[in-house]
């Protein structure tokens, strides 16, 4: 199988095993709304990461499946939540849980949406336990700090680079690397294995959450499913945002204080703003971090015989630095 | 000691061991509001119920401890989310975490609860920390099925009683009941000894429910921390209103059908509904369903032989039974 069958046949795997995790039926405010979330496709990248890693360390898919659904369906909670905290009421083309239902139900949806993850985490293999249940617990802590990271920074003037790099480690990245650390623990990976699947990890969270602030304002509605510019719109402190606050001088600068100080871009200021980042090179320096991102993930990977696995993860490594959505 | 001062002891040990294991520090607008919603006093049943039923089988406070924090921990999510659902702008007299910050920062203050909670849990002795989770995370589903159903059952007109008791089951019953097998299994309970105290558990929760529902217009603003009859104001299906429900004809009955058609019950009826529930006997027999519950939890007790834990529980059966706020 090519790198692409053996991904595509994983996520086959996974979206048959996250329609058996999820109960069906009452209480009819709760399940529904979370199959809605579990349904807006999606490349599924970070459950896909905890089965390649598993077997790329020598383990067993089945092993690492329930790990992988786990992290699936954190992940879920983490976008039905995000979701009712940013107002966005689009995602994937579609009206988010909160806007199709309400803000309770989505409430409640993500909360349960946390346990029945821990439900199928703990069926992972018994002996890595405690050490897989910490990991996943850690990653569910910093997503919830980094989402309060990002709230906070809105209401910021002034955001240094490195305190956003911090922020989306936490809000992005922990996940990503957590879903690296979870697969290679469930495989049975050897401490090593586990120390560099886990920084091969943090590297992929760091190229996709550039790739994410990129797609935000280089991106189409379409391919999007949401409207182009609404971390702008939003407020938001992405890595372009923040790297054109550095260069821009003049009326750039007058522009883009007034956007800040404004707590968000309006829609008709979007196409202003692309310009202006191109213009600055902003758009060229976020494609470079993410390329470099993706390079640093590649070369965690060197110690690794080589498997179909590996070749499928360094797949999911490139495919990941070159999305359009 | 009696059993009031092992109680008070066993509370001291959980107010400590929560404030180290809250993170202290930012993200500030994550963890000073979940400090906030961890002070607001009360009994701490739930923790302490969780190290008396260590002991009680024999085991040591310091394995209990972890899981006792992770209870109060859950118990404080589901409080802190609950009142936004709910609309509720005060808790023990003190605006909630909602009111004094915003929705979005309770969202993110309860999702990190859980997370906490985990970490905690996790520490637990490891022997038995695959029941251990599972115990705790099938209480996480249940709570959140028990408020999914509650918010479904205010919006209809007729609920059966006996789907009142399925709800409360879960939404009160399941995390008490939880503690108390917590206890029970982190103690090196033997399989008798989990069953049994999963039976008190459960009784016990049911008997604190009803007794809420009897506080919601027996009690007072002062004693409640919250104003009298918000239950019934909200449009909650109580115990009471369920058995007011069945019970009142004419214009009684007339009235209440009212209230319920209405989607609750407007401030300046709670009297007259007090009255009613008086005279239709309902506050009776609200007492004596409180009364019998507690009696069958201590049956539960039978077979564990006499120690100063078993005394505490006994104590902390009945405190549920009489308790005012």
């Amino acid at each position: 199988m090519s790198p692409r069958e053996i991904y595509a046949s994983r996520k086959r795997l996974i979206e048959r095993e996250l329609r058996r995790t999820v109960p069906r039926g009452s209480p009819r405010s709760l399940y529904p709304p979370i199959h809605y979330s579990l349904t807006a496709g999606g490349k599924r990248i970070r459950p896909v990461l905890v089965l390649l890693a598993a077997e790329a360390v020598g383990g067993n898919v089945n092993d690492a499946l329930p790990a992988s659904v786990a992290v699936e369906l954190l992940h879920s909670f983490s976008l039905v939540h995000d979701d009712i905290m940013d107002n966005s009421n689009l995602r994937r083309g579609r009206p988010t849980v909160h806007t199709k239902w309400d803000p309770n139900v989505a409430i409640l949806a993500g909360d349960a949406l946390i346990g029945i993850a821990y439900r199928s985490l703990l069926k992972s293999p018994v002996e890595r336990l405690p050490e897989i249940g910490r990991t996943f617990t850690e990653a569910v802590v910093e997503v919830c700090e980094g989402q309060a990271f990002d709230m906070e920074f809105e209401r910021m003037d002034h955001v240094p680079i490195p305190r956003y790099v911090m922020m989306i480690a936490k809000k992005t990245g922990a996940l990503i690397a957590a879903s690296s650390r979870l697969g290679t623990l469930c495989g049975g990976g050897s401490p090593e294995e586990i120390a560099s699947l886990t920084r091969f990890g943090e590297a992929l969270g760091r190229a996709f959450q550039v790739q994410d602030d990129l797609l935000d304002i280089t991106s189409s509605e379409r391919e999007l499913g949401k409207p182009v510019g609404a971390d702008l719109i939003e407020g938001k402190k992405t890595f372009l945002l923040l790297t054109a606050l550095r260069r821009a001088k003049g009326e750039d600068r007058t522009f883009l204080r007034t956007v800040v100080n404004r707590g968000g871009a309006r829609r008709r200021d979007i196409p202003r703003v692309r310009r202006m980042y191109e213009r600055l090179g902003v758009v060229r320096e976020a494609r470079r971090a993410v390329d470099d991102a993706i390079r640093e993930a590649r070369a965690c990977l060197d110690g690794l015989r080589d498997s179909p696995a590996k070749g499928a993860l360094f797949y999911l490594a490139d495919m990941l630095g070159r999305r359009v959505s």
